[in-house]
């Protein structure tokens, strides 16, 4: 039987905040290990049999990013489709769209697997096999959602209820779902034996749930019908569809489990039991990390004294406990949190608040990636700014040209072919040259090692929104 | 009656790190209010009555940066003089140094009042009265200790006998000095009711001071009278002593406390009220800027949720609090300190540490300063490094030679006047040039405003010490 995973790379992960930023959400994030969410999940998804293509559904922002991670990952064995939403929608409108979208492909008689990009699992062999005992259950016609068997009385997760008296192959028949309870509840749902965490993973026969959604939530799989009917296609490749905006957004903004699964007589759940982790809080992440023999967990330069049982991500500054305990410290270039370990949900709060006052560090980090490569801003100064640019080999920025600023250019590694004005010319490292305001310019790597060049820009007005760009390999013009 | 003041300007400060470094101590951190220490312990010197000059006792290294604290509060209405030492010795050698060198100018009747330059002192009219009081008690033949009347039973202090049977004007003869006692003999002390904080603070006949010297510091006398008459004077200014380094080296490593107060027959204490804070911990610190409702302290951009009586200096990175009391944040560019208030005092072991590893933050901050102005390292890559550098109006750089790295110049801001090779030239505002490795080179400011400029080093080897001096407006050719 045809099986498609589909990645659902979606929310932002704000309770990672400093690391996570709405551009950087959480599936990207590095892990202790060196690894991501996101590449972790690809994987854990091309390991699967009888996987014949990987759909993502993800922002229409991240897919530069997203491809540059599938790409450490090459050669994978199978292609990649994506779907990517211009606007914001939650889980109902995601997976309707990939439904359509592999129904489109491979017919009403595909299953699909839905995968967030944001969890981990330890296990890939009980995974494995999970997936398959799913797929049986979906053959007979059921609607499979992966049941977690909890350990605790968890208040941030969604409860499944299974009917103990209605098996379905190794599931059972669903009697309702409770979302985020309070704890008493949540103590209670433990005690009775039959309830599991919701892990937001599905497996869908495409049919049946196109036919199903036409029956609860007709209106989400008519505008999204549209927003795939009015796609456009991007110029790069026929693998991705872009959702059209103005029918996303008319689209109800629930989730599938409001959407569908609460409404729905096929749901069946799947006890499952292959080390799950939705790694919601600091606190869930700090556990990924050895601890040393004062209960610290630390990773960078940290140094402590008289203090224990604290989590410390520092990695471009020195960082220094006295006499503390029980703390989180994440550090990152422009932003500091620190956090009592009980208090871990709170960071939610923080970021709230600083997307109210658009502080840019709930958006994004000094250092951002681009189609060719990274920039990281090193210094603002009154009528200049500094930049770190780093363009992979083959990459290009496109033709363009400022109306405020200048830029000189100082090659401190690798090699650039630059277009400046009417000339063309290649910079070897330590090489410079200077783009007059107004002068069109190209930057390229024509090389094998990444070029790293010194941006020093000068003006009155250096905005990142100054810019004409005239030809531009990714298909951006604005 | 001549009056000399002598400002002390020693120690680290090690307790007020990150912000405090070898390189940068405490009298030139800035304080809450925008001010530093040195700065107002210039002030209330200078405001005392009959002062016909000052005299600065430093290390050598931190002439330049002192003289610039300086000229921010001139004019001044009396010469500076100073006296530096090459090596590093205790407060005995520095007031007998001092001595010495009033006693050469002013003769043995002159009276020296010796200041640390790190304590703070509200109510300047009390301790210009202090002053005048002291200096009665000198003149009756008396070596004066201000001692502060204890509001707590600190462990960290000197504490002061009075002999209350012998009054001496408005003092008393003393019977003892305790350094450092443990809290109970502190509580002990404090009941007595006749001892006193040592502020460090001692006003001294100087002729009466060398013979007691003579009588019990001999060696010290010896040696140090030996390190100013070999002493080589600096070409810019005859007002500067420097101490001949193989004698200071000589010279026991003992305070005045030790060497003579402890010891001497002529010692009264001078009970004072101004209002005196030595600012020992960044606790102490913190109580010099007002809480907001929840009792935290904040300097700098802080959102803080659920989180109370904290203090945080944060000035160049937002900082967030999630659940947390009672902590000390200091963050700097390239370290990070977090420390519980009842372990402030902490903060020392980590710098022990970080000296006996030769971390490079035990020592300088990321900014310098030079007798031209100061430079940042913005970043440092493999094989290039980025500094900001601002140049004073008319300060200009040695002429000198790199046979390493070569430099691209871009400036931001200003106007630069650079000698490269064989060319002189004028770079404006955005104008740049490239100084080869092994090229002589100049940098200066003939402008009316700060000169800002981007530097782009680049090389294999790119050492501070990869420098030849040709030529320098400050003396420096090594």
């Amino acid at each position: 039987m045809t099986l498609i995973p589909v990645i659902m790379s979606g929310g932002t992960g704000s309770r990672l905040w400093p690391v996570s930023r709405e551009n950087h959400p959480k599936p990207f994030i590095t892990l202790p290990d060196g690894d991501n969410l996101l590449r972790k999940t690809l994987r854990r998804a091309s390991a699967l049999n009888h996987v014949t293509e990987i759909l993502t559904v993800t922002q229409q922002s991240l897919l530069f990013k997203t491809e540059d991670e599938y790409q450490k990952e090459a050669p994978l064995s199978v292609p990649c489709h994506y779907v990517l939403e211009p606007v914001r929608r939650n889980t109902a409108a995601a997976v309707t769209a990939a439904a359509l979208s592999v129904a489109a492909r491979h017919g009403n008689e595909a299953q699909i697997l839905v995968l967030p990009a944001d969890h981990l699992i330890e296990d890939q062999e009980a995974f494995t096999q999970a997936v398959q005992e799913a797929q049986i259950m979906v053959a007979q016609g059921f609607h499979v959602t992966f049941g977690i068997t909890p350990t605790s009385a968890e208040t941030s997760f969604g409860y499944i209820q299974a009917n103990q008296l209605s098996p379905v192959s190794k599931g059972f028949k669903t009697t309702g779902f409770i979302e985020k309870p309070e704890l008493r509840v949540a103590q209670d749902l433990i005690q009775s034996g039959d309830c599991y965490w919701n892990s937001g993973i599905f497996c869908f026969n495409v049919g049946v749930l196109l036919q199903d959604l036409a029956l609860h939530a007709p209106e989400v799989l008519r505008t999204v019908e549209q927003a795939i009917n009015n796609n456009t296609s991007i110029t790069l490749s026929n693998q991705v569809t872009r959702l059209d905006a103005k029918s996303l957004a008319l689209t109800p903004d629930i989730s599938i489990d409001y959407a569908l699964m609460e409404k729905s007589d096929l749901v069946a759940v799947l006890p499952c039991d292959f080390s799950w982790n939705d790694i919601g809080s600091w606190r869930a992440m700090s556990e990924l990390v050895p601890e040393d023999q004062f209960g610290n967990r630390l990773i960078g330069e940290v140094i402590t004294h008289q203090s224990s049982k604290n989590y410390v991500q520092s990695k471009s500054r020195l960082t220094t406990l006295v006499g503390v305990e029980d703390l989180i410290v994440i550090d990152t270039s422009d932003a500091l949190m620190i956090a009592h370990k009980n208090h871990s949900q709170g960071v939610k709060e923080i970021v709230t608040a600083l997307k109210k006052s658009a502080h840019p560090t709930h958006l994004q980090h000094q250092t951002g990636s681009r189609p060719w490569g990274t920039f990281c801003v090193l210094e603002e100064g009154n009528n200049f700014k500094i930049k770190r640019i780093v363009v992979k080999p083959g990459g290009s920025l496109s033709l363009q040209m400022h109306y405020h600023r200048s830029e000189h250019w100082v090659v401190v590694s690798g090699i650039a072919k630059v277009v400046n004005d009417d000339q063309e010319l290649l910079l070897d490292t330590n090489e410079s040259t200077f783009i007059r305001a107004g002068h069109k310019h190209r930057l390229e790597n024509p090389g094998l090692i990444d070029l790293v060049l010194i941006e020093v820009q000068s003006g009155h007005y250096l905005g990142e929104d100054d810019i004409v760009r005239f030809d531009d390999l990714y298909g951006r013009h604005h």
